[in-house]
């Protein structure tokens, strides 16, 4: 992907489904995914490597083995890699991802919601 | 670092040095860094990887071999691995970093601004 400023704002305008994370970036392995988030997800990992979700807007909840965690507006939070989390977000719930490139949105869980290939912004 | 999750506004209420990025998690072999920023820095670069740069509170312009990238707050850049870049800031300017873990603040610059062991949070 080119070099170039990403304004977060007006990538989200760009698109309204959730649990569709659209690729603005990359960093080293790693995705910069933007997700618009409601509801419940679907519990997953990701055996490719750590996954940071900060939290534009709204919140997040990711249920881990150690116990739940709430990812507010202006918080970051990261999953281990192989760690399994279930996320259930507030509406309008907005979020800036780091996945790992290649990784599945639904991780090594194959379901409705799995996306192969995200889109790119 | 233990999992946890990190409030950024609260962790810059943890110090006000500029130009000395506070880490706060790692993400794969990156460091998520808190930075404040003011005036100008240094040109330097990472050979070790990407740097990103998010901007959550006023503006740093990098200025790169191709070119001046103007990065305000809700934006974000990613510097490639080993290109050089000289980022002068705003006042008040906060940002959100993706730095390589061990590499450092100056990268392969030593100058008044290095900080060999960056502090934690």
């Amino acid at each position: 992907m080119k070099q170039r400023v990403v304004n977060l704002d007006e990538s989200f305008a760009e698109f309204r489904e959730t649990w569709t994370p659209h690729v603005v970036g990359r960093v080293g392995p790693f995705d910069l995914r933007l997700a618009r988030m409601e509801g419940a997800f679907v519990a997953h990992h990701h055996d490719e490597g750590d996954e940071m979700f900060l939290v534009l807007e709204g919140a997040v909840t990711l249920a881990l083995p150690d116990g739940e965690h709430v990812v507010r507006a202006g918080e970051l939070f990261v999953v281990p890699r192989g760690v399994e989390h279930n996320p259930v977000a507030e509406p309008g719930t907005r979020a800036l991802l780091l996945s790992p490139t290649g990784t599945r949105n639904t991780g090594h869980v194959e379901s409705e919601r799995t996306i192969d290939a995200l889109p790119e912004l």
